[in-house]
């Protein structure tokens, strides 16, 4: 069956390497038969800042606004902004989204984080998060650029562990929506390697791009292994399984041990 | 002598919890004779999304844009847009600048990020960066809401320890120019708790604003303990030093061993 996906793309410059990455996936998963969707952020002028005006007909609690919370209840009453319901009618529809973007600040660009403020407001419940997610059928993933080398970002470079720096986005957004995420797609500077190493990357995206799906995603602790009852922390024979064990189950839920290696940059650790 | 704060913040609703923790702010600091001044980014619509328009006479290489390049060397000839030049005034001022906001999605909302993103860009060099930063004697602070209470973000917590969630903001921007960086001040799930749990809260805060700059800062690295030769990797005779050691230097720079505990949430750890 032919896969929908849906790029989330957040760069000006269509002589960007952002756009040349955008461009060789939609090239290699059309070819594949799927249907490719691209969200051009700038293109489209896409608003940021999540605002009262994103819920129409009016918020429920003016005097102690709760944008999460307004933003779920007009979603479920379809008083959402119409640019919203857009992007969230093409994340219905898609089987994969990926989120293509210049590291900024390490993390995604504003325009981006406003596109997950604002769009997935509607994606989790308390008891539908985590791999019980309303995404959990989906898969989606990071596809960025650097602006310096990788050793830069490990865990004895100044930047620190990459996989730390991933945890809020690939845990805090993409995990939580109950996405499967595949292993992030790292562009590691590519303004400073010449035109050759430049190709070679994207040649290297082209190549991956051909059997993504057929990748196994992140690992992430999954949702019944938290109680519930007990403000969703690991149940007691989780901990007991896992205390024996050399590494912390996940970046963030690391057990006060070391860290479980690239456990957030690699399929299946 | 009196201290310049800045306070960036973003919440819409003036009677929000967040509000209220931004006016405590405002009302101790000046009450010590500090002199306070508010970026209320909803309030000024404060644009988010990083864009050419923040370069004025024109972009430099639109062929291969790059923000981050582009956004330095407009700031070295004058050629920034009036809000982000307004900005960055503010910012030159202060001795403190605190951060008041609601975490959406283990972040900043997409209007402050907006915010770092386009004025934060003069605010680092090669070597003028973490401990040699910039804003070196100048301190920082993320002060913030939640919608969960504190154990969930633990590690072993369903969302994972907060220290990993807080690391690319508080070393990857504020440490990153050089900000000495105050432990964050969070308000665990203020919307859930009563109206006498919220009023403690704020109180602990107007409690803690009245020594917050004898506060001792968190621990990052220092820079000099990287090889600036060899891509900023931890020199040999520091990751000699710190061999035996339990922990690792920090959150993200944590040499594959068991995270320093609360390293991003307590002072001086």
């Amino acid at each position: 069956m032919a896969k929908k996906v849906l790029i989330v793309y957040a760069h000006e410059s269509p002589a960007s390497f952002n756009a040349a990455a955008k461009d060789a996936a939609v090239a290699a998963l059309t070819a594949q038969g799927c249907t490719v969707e691209v969200s051009d952020l700038y293109a489209m002028k896409f608003k940021a800042a999540a605002t009262t005006e994103d819920i129409t007909g009016g918020v429920k609690d003016a005097e102690n606004f709760c944008y999460a919370k307004e933003l779920k209840l007009a979603s479920e009453e379809g008083r959402l902004a119409d640019d919203i319901k857009k992007e969230q009618e093409k994340l219905k529809e898609a089987d994969l989204v990926i989120f293509q973007f210049p590291m900024y600040w390490s993390s995604v660009p504003a325009i981006m984080k406003g596109w997950m403020d604002r769009v997935l407001g509607f994606a989790y419940a308390q008891e539908k998060r985590y791999s019980e997610g309303i995404f959990k059928d989906k898969k989606a993933m990071l596809s960025f650029t650097t602006d310096c080398p990788e050793s830069v970002y490990s865990d004895t470079g100044i930047n620190g562990d990459i996989n730390v720096a991933l945890w809020p986005l690939q845990n805090g957004i993409l995990n939580y929506c109950g996405f499967q995420v595949f292993a992030p797609q790292i562009f590691w500077d590519p303004a400073t390697g010449s035109p050759e190493s430049r190709s070679s990357m994207l040649e290297g995206w082209r190549t991956r791009l051909q059997n993504l799906c057929g990748e196994a995603p992140v690992y992430f602790a999954p949702l019944d292994y938290f109680d519930k009852e007990k403000c969703f922390l690991l149940k007691p024979e989780v901990k007991e399984k896992y205390a024996s064990e050399e590494c912390g189950l996940t970046v963030g839920i690391h057990m006060g041990k070391p860290l479980p290696a690239n456990s957030q940059t690699k399929a299946g650790v």
